[in-house]
């Protein structure tokens, strides 16, 4: 369970890069008309993020015993469904962020009529995507239905849009740890939870190994989320490419607010643990997201 | 071929309530949590709209032979993207209106960041109902995969929203009569085009069908809304719900900008002939469409 983190960052790095590989191939390109709205697509999705829900794809799909590459689609609608969500989240009228990994954010390049417009052609283009994904549809279309429409309630009113509303609303207001993990479970855990699920369904999983990784996936967007929180407060501001301390500019309950640095910290553990825990049912083979949840621990983007 | 104005209108208001009805059924309820964001989903949707894009994939579906209520859902889906894109049109960076059909917008009533999730949300949760469409599934999932796939990229970035951003470039700026067809046949004509296509896909129409189909949606698309600029010149704002002249305010090149109110309604009546000439292949069954496109050279909303 010893993590070497230089190692296991080459892993996902390689896998990262497959996966951008997979992007290039299945964003239009920028000269297709109109060309800014292409142009702004790609600079939303190309912008050096670790692609973690596609890794989970293609992870929930080797689970099962499946080839990884026969979901790249899915995987790489689902990195696009995550930028969109990112466009919008960071308009003027939302979080206000004038920068995402060091580089200027959609709508300060574009402008935010067109920023709104190419989150919403990325959340459109996922479903071409996945609708348009022959070889799924041709080894079991109903399968590929049902991830269709789990994919899209995890990203719906009930799940991400939801969680993004609860969070704006959240500012200014102290919230508990129960409404904050349910904020959270919403917003980023059930995008995590349809990744891993939909790849583990197109590849057969059974009931019970899917209720794992469920599980699995939530207690990790908690972690994840946690160590967010502690990166808002503790990290390094050139390292995550956007200035620190937005959470308590904004007023916004977050882990350290509510538990302090050592807390958030504790708690964080507790989720990777948590993490470990679902993956009891499978053998070697789930090391993969055993070290992907410890490594998050040691995250510092 | 002369219509009567008054029984037609009729018949569509019938099928307006049978569409309202079945929107009234799929649409969450108001108190699902988080209870604003259903709150807004519902006021964006019922705000008087004449659910022409429905109303296109039930006769679609009809005229293949089909019984329409079986792609009520499809209907409700293609209304809600509609409905989505006008939440978003709306916005204050986009074409700032206060007011549609004599109700305040969505962000005027909501805010925007609330309005812009709705948007996601009525987006998304038309991809939600297309995929769960259960009965159309276990009739043939491979063909409601394609027409999901039709309409994810009749609305996407090389259909709607990418008419939408050319218009918005459009503003100010003085464009020929050839650009602003291609600008409105795909912000208007690509959505009429999958609707009435989507019915009659999933009712087994023949390729010859469908193109004439397809001719019709542009056709139609064109004369509304080349009447949608002669009414914002010469419609009344009491029966409209808004402003007239909002076109000239926000320095916009029209049908009337281009051609004056009187070549702007011929150029109308010789859309709806086209409308008529690509009806050609079809009897009687489809006099409603015919009926349909005559009927647009008549409203006054």
């Amino acid at each position: 369970m010893l993590v070497d983190l230089h190692e296991f960052s080459q892993q996902i790095q390689q896998r990262k890069e497959y996966i951008d590989n997979c992007l290039e191939n299945l964003l239009k390109k920028e000269d297709t008309y109109p060309p800014v709205i292409h142009q702004a697509m790609r600079y939303a999705v190309f912008n050096g993020g670790k692609r973690l829900r596609p890794i989970m794809v293609l992870e929930g799909h080797r689970l099962a015993g499946g080839n990884p590459e026969s979901v790249s689609t899915i995987a790489c609608a689902m990195e696009m469904i995550h930028s969109y969500s990112l466009v919008h989240d960071d308009l003027p009228v939302m979080d206000d962020d004038d920068y995402r990994r060091g580089q200027l954010t959609c709508h300060r390049v574009f402008g935010e009529a067109t920023a709104i417009l190419t989150g919403d052609a990325l959340l459109t283009e996922a479903f071409v995507l996945m609708s348009g994904s022959t070889d799924l549809a041709a080894q079991n279309p109903l399968r590929l239905l049902q991830v269709i429409r789990e994919i899209a309630q995890a990203a719906g009113s009930e799940g991400m849009i939801g969680g993004q509303l609860i969070d704006l609303d959240a500012e200014n207001k102290a919230i508990n740890r129960e409404e904050l993990e349910g904020l959270h479970s919403l917003k980023t855990g059930a995008l995590f939870k349809a990744s891993l699920r939909a790849g583990a369904i197109l590849g057969e999983m059974d009931d019970q190994g899917l209720t794992a990784l469920g599980q699995y996936a939530h207690h990790f967007g908690l972690a994840f989320q946690i160590t967010d929180d502690i990166l808002d407060v503790d990290g390094d501001q050139f390292v995550l490419g956007k200035p620190v301390g937005s959470d308590a500019k904004n007023m916004k309950s977050t882990y350290t607010s509510l538990f302090g640095l050592d807390g958030a910290r504790q708690l964080a553990r507790q989720c990777v643990d948590r993490c470990h825990d679902s993956l009891a049912g499978f053998g070697t083979e789930a090391d993969f997201l055993r070290d992907l949840a410890t490594f998050t621990l040691h995250r510092t983007v």
